[in-house]
């Protein structure tokens, strides 16, 4: 182990969370600490951290509220994060340096972990895809759309958040299936992207398209589903342009996440009118399954049937700043820490 | 046919839609007009209506919205209503003197129809029940209850508008399939004749209590069921209040129709954060289950196990201003209209 030591990075930099956001996450919600790894302990792998993914949800995690899905992150404690790194040694059966290792490895450079903490991923696609397609995104998108909303071909689907790292797979799953597919999203560049590149059939841009009448014009007799990842005006457009007995699946509700005072929600009464089905999920329930889904999800990798884009930022130290762009929308692509080169 | 003119009345009183409402119902909206029947045409039965229900729904049939689960009453026609009546004189096959029918008569003293329009009720309870436990309120509250909400014993229901026609009987037929019922009304008369007299475990006032800490001590591990009639603020505690994996039949949101512009709704992450579902029916789509739903309630009924209470106003004339009464609260039981004694 002495020995390790000396090979191996034992310098290492993790953000803490200092104190719960109020409002939009400020830098100085969180603290750098610098430290010096210990010597790696008998079962245990280190490993190197090489892309972090930065996602809506964490702007729940950093909150108080006990009743979440998930247990907040503890103030003083490493900030949690799903993540893609390497083994750069190994104390632990079953884990080899050089193995690829996807988890919730937190926004660290460097983490000891067991080997019941990650999952071995395959290195047969660039890594870069276990942040999108085969990670949290793809998991959500394809249980999202594929489970709860169990699509038929010929459906009518609308999508919000449709450029986002989750949307922009459901809209391309569905149309995988035969679905013809709205995506609303918040720029004329990133309306133009889904219907040129990845072949959404429409697409408005919420801040300057009228939704509830876009709706109207493409889906006539109603949309058969919605998928959620925003809430607001979009929600209330989609619940009053649904088909009687269509199904709503509520992914995300990002507009409110940064609320300091409890935001209203769409009037309901299109629920009962249109009979309709409101669901809601959380990915956490189905992490064992996440295997399947990538499996899946591969097919339709392999037939070209699903594109991608990831916004990549340089720097771990990046991260207390860089997550924003996700609530102001000015990312493109799955926002991604580039924490370590591969 | 002339015999029949002299001894059965001719002279009717009818109440047509105007205008559609603005906010509340006001008289104006309607118009009453006196007739002479015609001479009842072959094939044809004159109903003579003893018992009117006035219904939440109403709103919306009277307002201009085409895409509600029922066209709008057309203006200038007689407003629609589910009543009771006996059969004064019949020309059709299966209908005779003396018969109970129920069916959507309207609002009117007399009116023609033809069998299909109507259904013979036997007249083995009193001719009230037909207004509620084997009527829309009944036949709603089983449905919605036991269909949609499939419920489990042992298991925590709420429902609001808990005094309410539909309310009051969700709460007990919950109680008598082994629920833990909590319900929510506007006074305390109300949350005292549900606790005392229909057997809820608790009652709470949303005039006075403060509903979200209330729903956490009666059911700290969270509502498995949420029935909603009502809408607004009890919604949102309801929301804020329910299990893991619950469900929100969503039957009436009676706070809104009124609205003149459109209100908003509760703020929707729990339905992420406690993977809920919400879903709305709508009675008309199930007409022609009807029956069966009626011989199940009079089977709870037969073992005491459905109380009930009507609100009687005396009078057609009376029913433009008493159908206000549904939407400020102030009707204590099923809020019926008597057309006529039977």
């Amino acid at each position: 182990m002495t020995i390790a030591q000396e090979i191996y990075p034992v310098n290492n930099t993790r953000i803490l969370l200092k104190q719960r956001p109020f409002g939009m996450i400020k830098p100085e919600d969180f603290e750098i600490v610098e430290e010096t790894m210990p010597a790696l302990a008998a079962g245990k792998a280190r490993v190197r951290v090489v892309y972090l993914s930065l996602d809506p949800a964490m702007r729940g995690w950093v909150s108080a509220d006990e009743n979440s899905y998930v247990p907040p992150v503890p103030l003083g404690s490493t900030m949690r994060g799903l993540a893609v790194g390497v083994i750069e040694e190994s104390n632990a059966e079953g884990l080899k340096r050089g193995d690829w290792v996807s988890g919730f490895l937190g926004w660290t450079k460097l983490i000891d972990v067991e080997p019941k903490d990650v999952n071995v991923v395959p290195q047969v696609v660039p890594m870069e895809a276990y942040m999108g397609i085969l990670g949290l995104a793809g998991a959500t998108a394809y249980y999202g759309l594929m489970e709860v909303g169990e699509p038929k071909a010929g459906q009518t689907l609308c999508v919000t958040g449709a450029a986002g790292s989750v949307g922009s797979l459901v809209g391309q799953l569905a149309k995988a299936n035969g679905l013809r597919v709205i995506g609303i999203a918040g720029s004329e560049e990133k309306c133009k992207w889904l219907t040129e590149e990845l072949g959404f059939d429409a697409a408005l841009n919420y801040k300057t398209d009228d939704l509830e009448a876009g709706l109207r014009a493409f889906a006539p007799e109603g949309l058969d589903l919605h998928f959620e990842n925003v809430g607001g005006a979009p929600l209330q457009a989609a619940l009053h342009n649904m088909k009687a007995h269509g199904k709503l699946i509520i992914c995300g509700l990002i507009s409110n996440y940064n609320a300091t005072e409890m935001p209203s929600g769409p009037e309901l009464s299109a629920i009962i009118k249109k009979r309709l089905t409101m669901q809601g999920f959380v990915m956490t329930d189905h992490l064992d399954r996440f295997g399947e889904f990538f499996q899946k999800l591969g097919g339709y990798m392999s037939k070209g049937q699903l594109k991608y884009r990831l916004d990549i930022v340089d720097g771990l130290e990046s991260a207390p700043t860089a997550i924003n762009r996700l609530f102001v929308g000015s990312n493109t692509g799955k926002l991604t820490i580039r924490v370590s080169e591969l």
